[in-house]
């Protein structure tokens, strides 16, 4: 099933980038602003937010409207492509908070 | 639930090196060479594959066994801590056979 050409090196290929599942977890209550997932996603430059934004535009994850407002608004949010990558994200979550500190523990016994 | 600095961060951070999850998944079946393991993962350079098993170490997910023989044999094998993380990159790689067509062609589209 894991060969280093096939589709499963695609779903790591996009987490590859730490962001991205950051990003996409971030925008599962729905549309959001820059901003306002900066604030949410504490750590996260304007740079990187937008190059993440634009990366997972890409895929096909999540798309923004932009709104004729003064000044102009712009929203993105989760693609129903993008809504399908929410489990595998969150079992993953779900795991680092249960063995985290296990991995912590290693590294520490690793040093 | 994924502040920037949380525990969550750091089951991106292990699967932010794409060949991480490989590995661990082509370890589930109990212990193997590395030269089993460049065979099952094609496209994997030796030099690679050291870095990731070794890194997977520091993260207490994989340990290995040196045999006195001659030649030497040494085998790698998930820990119990890294089999705990297996379900969830299955689920990854399941979401990727289902979905992988749709972020290719929604690539397609972005070029």
């Amino acid at each position: 099933m894991f060969i280093a050409d096939c589709q499963a090196r695609l779903a790591f290929d996009l987490l590859a980038h730490t962001w991205n599942p950051v990003l996409l977890w971030t925008l599962r209550h729905g549309p959001a602003r820059p901003a306002d997932l900066r604030r949410r996603v504490g750590g996260i430059s304007p740079k990187v937010l937008t190059e993440t934004l634009r990366r997972l535009e890409h895929h096909g994850l999540v798309t923004h409207r932009r709104y004729r407002e003064a000044p102009p608004r712009v929203e993105y949010e989760l693609t129903a492509l993008g809504r399908t990558l929410l489990p595998a994200i969150e079992a993953l979550g779900d795991w680092a908070h249960t063995h985290g500190d296990d991995v912590l523990a290693a590294q520490d016994r690793a040093r």
